[in-house]
């Protein structure tokens, strides 16, 4: 089962600074080798069901390791049986319509 | 590493009506044996990450299994490593402090 | 427009103790006569959309008022115009389907 | 106050193709003239709290105008008193130290 996820990774007890823990969950998502685009608040990741949530995990021990007590993540989560469709696709399918006004 | 988590799942393309694929859920949750209590906009679930990430897998397999086309669900993930602290106990300390006034 | 929307408040930089904080928000709730029910990971608040979002700000306010320097909340928000459905009835239908098993 | 969100509304009950639904509400930021950027998942918008909330406001009402006869949206809220903080600038925070290794 693929799945399209909207991750925004919370570390709590660190401060109000949270840009180096995103750095680090950027780096995770990029070693595991999935599809994947930060935006102002948060990150859009695509792939396998397994992969992705395991990538996910990572972050948080990884944001744990380097010192974090508590995280509190916020996640959306999109699956379909109907038909393929990218991160581009979602994208695509809306400018396409506001182009068309 | 212990989560806890709030669950919202989200059928699309089976109209207004989503309490036969909550209560779906319900069962999921019973089935994998986790401590779970369902809220009026959600669910919050807790134990070990592997589990509960394998039951929410499973609700999205049930949903789609029952006829949902795409599922659109919400989710936060919370972990801490300072100390342990279930769902009971989140509440207690508020309530206990409501109540101190 | 009637609205049922499900609240986690998160301050940043104030440690790892947040409790003090969700009390803070339960007292702008109480004091704003709105329907809500606090669970393990949020708090369901349900009436007219512009009580409801006066009622998050002011949440917001009263945080940084107490020295967060920083929030990061996360909401679920539901609307209809099919019927009414309290926070109740949403409880209702699950548990009925599941007892009828 | 200025708030950063971070918003997806999601209409049930009118299939599943949301993109109508999604790009009438790009057309209700543009016309409040508020800073927003769509990604695959969602939307982030900036601005003042009550010109902001306006317009999630307006979304709900425009969707459901648009014959969906329930929403069920999500959303992450930032604010912060330490700092102004763009869109951007927590973009270019992450994308430095990335591009610093």
């Amino acid at each position: 089962m693929k799945v399209m996820i909207d991750l925004c990774v919370i570390p709590l007890g660190v401060g109000v600074s949270v840009s180096d823990y995103v750095t680090a969950c950027q780096r995770v998502l990029e070693d595991a080798g999935l599809e994947h685009q930060m935006h102002a608040y948060g990150t859009n990741i695509e792939g396998d069901w397994d992969e992705v949530m395991a990538a996910v995990k990572r972050c948080h021990e990884v944001v744990h390791e380097m010192g974090a007590p508590r995280i509190s993540s916020s996640m959306r989560l999109g699956t379909r049986t109907d038909r393929e469709q990218s991160m581009d696709d979602k994208i695509q399918s809306v400018t396409a319509k506001l182009a068309a006004d």
